[in-house]
C-alpha cells in the first residue's frame, strides 16, 4: 500500500490532475482555482460543465471577506466544511440556525423547511454578507424572496443546493437574478462540501496560509 | 416562486424522481434505500452505475447499529451529517478525532494526514464498529492496512471518499478485501454527505421514525 500521504503533497497533486479538464474553458486564474477546489470537493471533472460564476461574484467575495464579513449558510455540513480558523482570521464568524429550537418549533408550526425559517429569519443581517447553500433549494428561494421583496443585498449567494426538487430551480432563478453576485452549478448536482469549497478557495486566494 | 415547501414532501417527491434510474439493477428493497438516499445526497444518477454494496454489508450496520455499535469517521463534515439523534436511540455514538490537537501534532510529526492518525488511534475500539469514511483515502488506507496487520474487525466500513489521490485506489483495495463488509463507490466521486447518507439509509431501515 504505497500512497500519498503527506496533505499539501496530495492537494498540489490532484490540483494538477484537475488542470487538464478546465484548459478548453475560458476561466481567469482565480476561477480556475475556485473550479479546481469544486471539482476536488465532488471527485467529479463534469462539474466543470456546468459551474456558473457570475463576473463580479469572486472580487465580491473577497472584498467582503477582507472587510470580516459573515457567512450565513443553510445547514451545519456547510457550517463545518468552511475554514473558520481562516475566516477568523479576517475577522468573520459562520452563522447557522438550522438546528435551533426555536426555528424549528417555527418552521413546524409553518410546514416549511428548517433552513428557509433560519434564513428569513437571518433578516437584515444577510446585508454586505455571504450566503452559503449547499443543501436546501427552500433556503435558496427564500433567500431570492427576500432580496427581491424585502431588498436584501448580500455581497454574494453562493448557492449550490442538490437533489431532485427544487434545486435545479432555485439555483436556475439564482443565475437569472441581477441583484447580486453569485457562484451556483446549473442542475441536480450539488452539495455541502461543494459550497464550503466554494468559500474555502476565495478565501485562499486572498491568503495562501492555511 | 411557487415551490414544495413541506421536508417529508420534498423527500418522498425526490425518492420518487429516483427511482426509475434504478430500475436496471437488480437491487433489494434494502438497496433501493441505500442507494436512494446516496443518489439523493448527491443530486447525481450516475452514482447508481459505480454503488458496490458488499451482500453482507446492510444486514452487518442493522445488526451493529442494533447492538447500540459506535460510529468512526474520518472527518467532522460526516459527523455533522450523520442523524446522532437516531443513532443515539439505538445507543450508538459518533467519534472523529481530525480536528484533536494531540492528532494534528502526531500527523504532523509522521507526515501524514490528521485523518490517517485519527484512525490509528482509534485501535481495537473500531472491532465491531461502524467506519464511515467521506473525504480521506489515507483513512481508509490505514483502515484496511489495520483490519490487514493488526486484525481489526470493523462491522462495516462505509469507505467513501473523495478525489483524484489515491481515493479511487484505497476504494478498490477496499471492495477487494474479504474480511469486512463495505458499502463503496467505484472511482473518483465520493464525499461526506454520500457517506452520512449511507449511515442514515440503513438506520432509517431499521426505525424510520426522525
Amino acid at each position: 500500500m504505497d500512497f500519498i500521504k503527506q496533505p499539501m503533497e496530495i492537494e498540489n497533486r490532484s490540483m494538477e490532475i484537475i488542470a487538464p479538464y478546465l484548459a478548453e474553458y475560458k476561466l481567469s486564474e482565480a476561477e480556475i482555482k475556485v473550479y479546481s477546489r469544486m471539482i476536488h470537493a465532488s471527485g467529479d471533472v463534469d462539474y466543470a460543465k456546468v459551474i456558473r460564476v457570475h463576473p463580479q461574484a469572486i472580487e465580491a467575495m473577497q472584498q467582503a471577506l477582507k472587510k470580516g464579513a459573515h457567512i450565513y449558510t443553510d445547514v451545519e455540513m456547510v457550517r463545518t466544511g468552511i475554514n473558520k480558523k481562516k475566516l477568523a482570521s479576517f475577522g468573520g464568524e459562520v452563522h447557522c440556525l438550522v438546528a435551533d429550537e426555536k426555528i424549528a418549533a417555527e418552521a413546524k408550526a409553518q410546514g416549511i423547511t428548517r433552513s428557509m425559517a433560519a434564513m428569513r429569519s437571518f433578516g437584515k443581517a444577510l446585508d454586505g454578507a455571504i450566503i452559503a447553500i449547499g443543501n436546501a433549494p427552500t433556503a435558496l428561494f427564500e433567500v431570492l424572496r427576500m432580496v427581491e421583496e424585502e431588498g436584501i443585498r448580500p455581497a454574494a449567494i453562493v448557492g449550490i443546493p442538490v437533489g431532485f426538487v427544487g434545486a435545479a430551480d432555485s439555483k436556475e432563478l439564482l443565475a437569472k437574478n441581477d441583484k447580486v453576485p453569485y457562484i451556483t452549478v446549473e442542475g441536480t448536482k450539488g452539495g455541502s462540501p461543494i459550497a464550503a469549497s466554494v468559500v474555502n478557495a476565495v478565501m485562499y486566494l486572498i491568503d495562501n496560509t492555511r
